[in-house]
């Protein structure tokens, strides 16, 4: 395991580095505000809240609030704040996944409901989802409270999609795109959006960094649900095969499944509609989906996005901050490998 | 069961129809506005929040957002967004107030989570909050904003200091009055504060608004927990018993343990702390409420609370608005009745 596809190997992996190298002194005011908003006199909140943030998720997503500002030139402190705002938005929707997904782990530690209750998870879930819009209204620009809020509905919807489409073995990859665009991909282009919109930026340009956002998103969430068919709990944070016993209908499952004989699709059906997943037939569908190519072409179909999210920089002029955003997609593709 | 206190018989029952009356063709206007606004083609979603919304709650948190702010002398049309918007936080509320009690009931109906499961009722919350904030933002006012989603940090905050609270029966008075303050009061306060904050009066007139909203919500809560263990089910929309079989520290709780003898404080510390409550011990918890005047004197704090709310609007000049208002304090009252 681990390995999905052999990566070539004259060419040199892909890294985040120079992302987070031009947005290190940014980040440092970000987690100060994100320490000093999870606090309450209510101890169990910055207890929960901490036991997700400090657990060390990569923070790509405020990354990418920084990141976009920087690229637009943007010169005061408010992308600050709608980055640590983007964090807890992110981090509320995990607090909310945990309970929606009975999860057990998250980010290699056990999941916040697994040590306080889902009731915990909900709660403080609400919580960082009102500091987020204090945040943002602090900030006080009403087009990216607009993006932003309007991002929190998306990503609802999009959780609810995911819902009625679990164990639903007929899922297209066109309905299965339409989930993620909106459970993970609102997210990242909102990210990206507020940060030449909070620089007074034309249009084109916020649509551009929104269109590199987008499409990044989509990439990452694939590249994610073939990692967890094909990946290493280390490297996933959360156990290979979660997606599997859950029933989940992610893009692996909708190619194994279209490419597969009567047999096959049986075996889906009872796996994932039934429930009825083992561990051994964790082993038989990563057996399906080698024979397929299942993981491989989820990975082609990520690299497809990447591409459309690296051309949409093209707009800007070249840069060290653009390079580095370019290198951040790769990088996030070349998690597959 | 039903009548808790006699009412004096001379003395007509406080109406609320005073205030509907004069907010009602702008309560259309919201009504239109919640309804458009649940709308998803994500079926599941209007599904889950129209089976709450038209279960017909009585709508006194928007209504009140409308009163303020003809009270004001408000002009404009964003008040009627801003009251949609109050009544989706609550709405949220709700559904997530259901996941973290279990509840079975509520409004008289089988709660969201016992008929589409737990992960709709906090999806569907979340999609709420996210529209609610929409709609604040599409009216523009920052200071509205603020009020709002501080609003829904407090709420937030009061469910989890409830939640840490829960089964102890060493909670004092002021303890349990800072939980109402937070998970009921605070959005009474912001829903009357944005109607003068909108129409830009000053800021005595509008801390006048908020105090008024803050305490009646206390008073409205108080009520609340002394029906739970008084009203009838039909009056409550929920089970009479439900706070005590979940084990919740109410007032009346909190008043019979003190006045309690040792054998009571050891009863109350069994069925609630413990959690092993019968439909028998309900029949003595009662009883020990009866012998301490629990209910009455939870009632009579409320009437406190009450006289608060009704002072704070002597700064506006007399108006029909103004008496409608202080009825529907005493209103809020009699529901005990």
């Amino acid at each position: 395991m681990g390995v999905v596809v052999a990566l070539e190997d004259k060419q040199p992996s892909p890294r985040i580095d120079g992302l987070v190298g031009l947005t290190k002194s940014d980040m440092e005011k970000v987690n100060a505000a994100i320490l000093s908003r999870t606090g309450s006199q209510v101890t169990m909140i910055p207890e929960v809240a901490n036991h997700l943030i400090s657990s060390g998720g990569k923070r790509l997503r405020p990354m990418l609030t920084l990141a976009t500002a920087q690229l637009a030139g943007y010169q005061g402190e408010g992308h600050v704040k709608l980055a640590a705002a983007v964090e807890f938005m992110h981090t509320a929707t995990l607090l909310h996944d945990d309970v929606v997904d009975e999860s057990d782990m998250r980010r290699g530690k056990l999941a916040a409901r697994m040590l306080w209750g889902n009731e915990a998870s909900v709660l403080v879930g609400d919580f960082l989802l009102g500091q987020a819009f204090r945040m943002m209204v602090e900030v006080g620009s009403l087009p990216c409270l607009d993006v932003l809020s309007t991002a929190a509905t998306v990503i609802a919807e999009g959780e609810v999609m995911q819902l009625a489409a679990a164990k639903d073995t007929q899922t297209t990859e066109d309905a299965y795109l339409a989930v993620i665009a909106a459970k993970t991909a609102a997210l990242f282009a909102a990210a990206c959006e507020v940060g030449p919109l909070l620089a007074g930026r034309p249009k084109a340009e916020v649509a551009a960094c929104r269109s590199y956002g987008h499409n990044l998103g989509v990439a990452f969430q694939l590249i994610d649900d073939a990692l967890d068919y094909g990946g290493t709990a280390a490297k996933l944070g959360k156990n290979v095969g979660d997606d599997f016993r859950e029933g989940k209908i992610t893009l692996p499952v909708v190619l194994a499944f279209r490419r597969g004989d009567e047999a096959e699709r049986a075996f889906w059906r009872r796996t994932l509609e039934k429930g009825e997943a083992s561990d051994a037939d964790l082993d038989v569908a990563q057996g399906y989906m080698r024979k397929h190519r299942a993981l491989e072409d989820t990975i082609e179909r990520a690299r497809h996005y990447g591409k459309i999210a690296c051309d949409a920089l093209e707009l800007f002029p070249a840069s060290s901050m653009r390079a580095a955003m370019i290198e951040a997609v790769e990088f996030a593709i070349s998690r597959a490998h």
